[in-house]
């Protein structure tokens, strides 16, 4: 059995899925002092590596999804499917578990 | 890994979901007395913070949410997803899970 | 955190949702005689307090609830969230939930 | 908090609902003698006591029902909202838990 | 409460319902002999007493059944409401649990 | 109550509803050697007895099977019902959990 | 009962099912050095070997899949049947089980 190989770059999200790298969130106040948080109420946040072409509409065409390679985005915790590349943390998600653009 | 900065003023839902300052909720008498409530009828209540774009319709039009920035809203317990930002809680819920505004 | 002052005035309800005010329900004979009732089949009974403005047609458009406001109704128990305000309690529900109108 | 005065003939039934007076049914042979049957196995009987007007439609007309006061019917077990009015059982349906007509 | 009679033939299912005769079945060799088999892969087998208008399509019209009165029929094992009435064991299922007719 | 005599070329699939004889599977390797399979990754193959005439579409028109009588087929472990007829099993599937035909 | 014979070759997926050949994988660096993975965040991948030819839309027309013979695919844990031939696993799985082509 010939092995795979995988590279970030090689993933190409189908329908509306997008490849996330998932990230550490900080926060600062006005004065740029960080902010401890407690850990069970961090969102999940992460940067967009790659988004497919759309879900198809009923017509067959697509539609093109609202976030772009690059968008900083806050998603659904347990949402999607984990993926561990070049010692980096991915996921795999649907558009519609991206909760919100946070860039 | 770089962090993500994230800050109330960033955070832009996506779709039909808004983004809600969580509040506490008092009720005073006509006489402006202060009422005591059972802590557990007490409703969710906030105030919204951001609302997103709304919907797409099949025909890739947009249905433009019902709900605007500052409005007070009574919402559904245990639906979305709650975050801490600024020493303050929020909440990103669906439209569908506001039950009535109370402005 | 500044506190969102409720009262019964302020509630309005979103889509095909309807606020109640719960009550209790007493059966009379023709002759007048008010008739006890094993209390686990005593329906749900209310008066309409506020009502939404409809559910959204797929063209927009809002479908009108069938009831109105002081209309008494029976409705599911188990149904809705539970809200007391001014010392009476309230119920926000679906009008799918309201099972008859009992004028 | 006023009680709400409930009779058998002020519930009218929304939508496609229907208000059904719980019967016991009874079996007789060809020569008029009386066949008991094991309690499990004997369906859910009763007399229409008032219809809805009907679902609506996504036109927004409505679906009349195919079932009228007086009818009797055979239902679901378990489906439904239970009600003892005036010393009777009744039962709030919707009409696709009426299995049949038995009048 | 006055009890409601039932008999075979008062029985009117609603929509797409169907009532069937259960029955046993039996299996015969090409020769004539009887074949015993394992208990628990016997299907259930019956025959139509009486059929349903058929469902409501979107415009009112009906879809009328693909199945007739005295049809013998192969059925889903659990599905319907099981009823006995002269002795006989009866079942009200909807035309989608008769996976087979077996005439 | 009579019996219903079964016979294999009685049974009539209803709707997009199969009739499919269980059968073992073997693998050859190109020289002709029978493979062992651990027992618990051997598909469930069978060969088509009978088809149904599909499902109807929502114009009342049908929808033909793309499986006809004779194919060999792979199936869900888990899908539809089972029957016993001659001393053979067969089962009963709908054809949407055809997983593919091994001709 | 006779076996059917099964091969690689003969397995034609039905609808919008691909047949996958699961693979390994291995992740290198950009100087070349393979890096272990955690075995829990290994994707699952493989390569496509058949393809059925799509799903039926409503007028009966068919979506051709996105994915071709020979691509290589990460797909959902848990999704799919698997199947063992010659020696090699394979796995049945829907078109949108497939969450991205890593070719």
């Amino acid at each position: 059995m010939a092995a795979i190989s995988l590279s970030v770059s090689t993933v190409k999200p189908l329908g509306d899925r997008v490849f996330v790298k998932v990230s550490a969130s900080e926060e600062k106040t006005v004065g740029g002092i960080l902010l401890p948080d407690a850990a069970q109420e961090k969102p999940q946040v992460g940067e967009i590596s790659a988004v497919g072409p759309g879900k198809r509409n009923d017509d067959g065409s697509r539609q093109a999804l609202d976030i772009s390679v690059g968008d900083k985005v806050l998603y659904s915790k347990y949402a999607g499917t984990d993926i561990k590349l070049g010692g980096e943390e991915y996921v795999l998600l649907s558009e519609k578990d991206i909760l919100a653009i946070v860039n």
